[in-house]
């Protein structure tokens, strides 16, 4: 590993870190913090040394005290600090003097409300010292297999009827890292992926990133083994330059996805008075975007819902796609939105349509079924029926891309459709993305089942098309840079890895 | 009551009703139709009498069974006819020999399967007996409050395990009517519905639309007393004139929302070999629907968002946006979403700025509080902040409508913030919308509570903003055509009245 990937390293596995501004109040970000990194030690999932730094107590958590960083015996390889923003240059300082390698300054009240020269300060102290620095003014680091967590909003809230409800989830572990300007939307963020039961590998909070910024992040991303995708929310990007040159490796092995808010003035106004961010022409990041291969949504939903697809799915060689369904109406919202997006859905080959009609024929398929893109196995719909018509598709060596709208209502239709189409699926390298409407019992089970066999599975038709149109772009720019078919291979090695382990 | 809207009254309040087809078989549309007329008249919903129609049969469900139309004593309001296509010119002779007032016609291998002769068969004998049809190839009618279920689609399966689940649900009564020219779309809708815990007053699935169609069931609707707002799915519309003219009416007392699928040419394609709709241009729809006042969904989900806002809240007297946010990056998220569809988020008044201004002094808002617009009393928060700052915005006369972001992660927020923006805002006649971010406890209980006190939560910045922006454009329609004082005038009345209802 090279020397400056090992230091960021510290951030997400030290192996030793101090809180300093623990705290024995448990409403304080001081003691959450410390308590989560205790309880995950208790646990054996954080397995480095932890020690609380505040001079007014002896012992915090059955933990010995230190009054400053200094006083800590032996390396230390991460300080979170919580302490006002005045004291904070003071507690540089002492991470100078301890060769402490990396520092989470969680505090605010620094750029972000004009305090200036105090992150000036901060930033000198950082940069004689050789330490590297995440903040200030953010919610630092979770890492779902080290332990790592910074989170100190409360996981829990007791409301005034006595009842204690999950109020800040963790997700539970997997390849999608979350890497965010906004602390706020980060929680968010967590609290949807947990709702979705979509893995997490890492989350970082890096605030006004007086030091540590998006580039670096993404640089250090590329090389964890546990990260397949990334989600990016920005309100700017600082060293432009060193963006583009890292987003551009980046985005050859793994897929990045940009949520980039202040793209109208007014937004752009919010975004100045909330991180200070100056955000510059929207048009300049499109380009950026597009040039780096980044993949930008347009709002929040299609952020996550194109995450979830390149976390489980290859992109595509090419813009036809095939749509399957069981429902007339679903299936021409879906192929707008294709080809609204760009996305081709042609009329079928003449090869493609016999087998539909043969299969017909032969009473496999409804004589009414229409078939010549989307293909609709009506309200007669069986399993058998999504199963033969699927495997037509992922043979037509025309069709990049399928989309399966599965509509439980169908009287025949046995939940079993899932398991058939997922297995021929796992056969052929095209990708797939499925949608079921509804939002009671079946529909849940059903897109839960899809995701479960690692087929993304939408609530709406258009999310599905949007999905499979993420799948699309990335792998066009893949292609135009040499790299498809190594990018495909790899996750296929990835997938059979992780399917078996 | 007009004669026509009487007999249209006949589709969804029959106080006699036969069903034609009615079997024993469980499996049958013809039983599960039957079966809900049944139920619900034990159970004491549906009124009317009940007729099942089968030659085969002496008694299904211990009602007797008569061999035909003809043969049932007294006068027949409905017909439902199950039967298979080619017997139905056969059964609508015997209807109009019975004068049956009305018949829907499930069937399908009519039109949409290219057996236009025997369409066009049906509606020369329903023309000439003046009996009024819906469908064929349809799902029919769906009334909360008198008991008319024509769903034949199983509410529950039985999956592999044993488990029996919800498949298809019906919605709990409410005021949102929906008209579904797709019954797998109509079917998916009430899953939909049932699940967001969103009313539903009237369902009606008119699929080839060989007699009634939309422009009927809109001017039947306007009449409707529980129906506030109309959802309409269509892929054509037959009579373009008649459709203008009436939804110009209907829309100057009751929001349409369209969704209009077909829009690309591969999409026309779909549609033309699902339901045989010739979709025309889409440019055309567009400007029908702007020119009546049909509020245009682009996709499923803004669909149901615009319904739901539409549903709960008055529309807004003019652009100007304000939003209330206690996390800066969704802040800038629904900025954005809101000017990029043409609202305005401007910089408050001064005298706005100041009443904020006063509040940090007063120590009632934190000091660095950014409240420009948004205005973000940041994470910080708590319930009181979230009501003095709504009450402010709520009072400057150059607002016409409030977003309120309140993420319930930040520490020190209470549940209650909810009830008392609710509070504030049912003393103004402004609209306002409602956000929380994540899917875990906490978030869908916030949003839940924002539901159930009128305001329209949504789980996205970008959603909230979509919605909102329904309300604009739908007070502009309104403003422009002079009806808009009036219709929100009514529109409190009915708020005042179902809330002590």
């Amino acid at each position: 590993m090279e020397s400056s990937l090992e230091q960021m390293h510290a951030f997400f596995a030290p192996r030793s870190v101090a809180v300093v501004g623990a705290s024995r109040k448990i409403h304080k970000a001081g003691h959450v913090i410390f308590k989560n990194f205790v309880e995950n030690k208790m646990r054996g999932v954080f397995k480095g040394e932890i020690y609380p730094v505040n001079p007014h107590e002896e012992y915090i958590l059955n933990c010995r005290c230190y009054p400053s960083l200094t006083r800590i015996p032996g390396e230390l390889d991460l300080a979170v600090i919580v302490v006002p923003a005045k004291y904070v240059p003071k507690v540089m300082e002492e991470a100078a003097a301890k060769k402490v390698k990396t520092v989470v300054i969680i505090s605010s009240g620094f750029g972000e409300v004009g305090n200036h020269e105090l992150e000036n300060q901060v930033v000198a102290i950082a940069k004689k010292a050789g330490i590297r620095v995440l903040g200030p003014n953010c919610l630092g680091v979770y890492d779902s297999k080290t332990g790592v967590d910074m989170l100190f909003l409360p996981e829990t809230k007791v409301l005034t009827t006595g009842d204690e409800v999950v109020a800040t989830p963790r997700p539970m572990p997997g390849n999608i890292a979350i890497v965010t300007q906004s602390g706020a939307f980060g929680v968010a963020s967590l609290d949807y992926l947990a709702g979705k039961q979509m893995g997490v590998s890492k989350f970082v909070s890096f605030g006004n990133k007086c030091d540590v910024n998006e580039a670096e992040m993404l640089n250090y991303l590329l090389y964890d083994e546990d990260t397949r995708v990334i989600l990016l929310y920005v309100e700017d990007v600082k060293d432009g330059r060193k963006f583009f040159e890292t987003a551009k490796e980046v985005t050859k092995k793994k897929p990045v996805i940009a949520l980039k808010s202040g793209r109208t003035k007014a937004g752009a106004r919010a975004a100045a008075s909330h991180t200070g961010a100056m955000a510059g022409s929207d048009q300049i990041y499109d380009a950026v975007f597009t040039q780096t291969g980044v993949l930008r949504a347009k709002d929040m939903e299609e952020f996550f819902d194109t995450g979830k697809a390149l976390a489980m799915q290859p992109p595509a060689r090419g813009k036809n796609i095939a749509i399957l369904t069981d429902a007339g109406g679903p299936g021409i919202m879906a192929t707008d939105e294709c080809e609204l997006r760009g996305l081709v859905v042609k009329r079928f080959s003449d090869e493609t349509i016999h087998r539909f009609e043969k299969l017909k024929m032969e009473g496999k398929l409804p004589k009414f079924a229409t078939n010549l893109n989307p293909v609709d196995v009506t309200g007669s719909a069986t399993s058998e029926m999504f199963e033969v018509t699927a495997e037509i598709l992922f043979q037509d060596f025309e069709i990049n891309g399928v989309i399966v709208l599965g509509l439980h209502h169908t009287p025949a239709l046995q939940e079993d459709f899932v398991d058939r189409v997922a297995k021929i699926a796992n056969r052929y390298d095209k990708p797939v993305v499925a949608c079921d409407i509804g939002e009671t019992e079946m529909a849940l089970q059903t897109r839960w089942r899809f995701d479960k066999l690692g087929i993304p599975a939408y609530s709406s038709p258009e999310d599905a098309a949007r999905a499979m149109n993420a799948l699309v772009r990335y792998g066009l720019y893949l292609k135009k840079n040499g790299c498809l078919e190594g990018y495909i291979e790899n996750f296929l090695k990835y997938k059979r890895k992780t399917a078996t382990s």
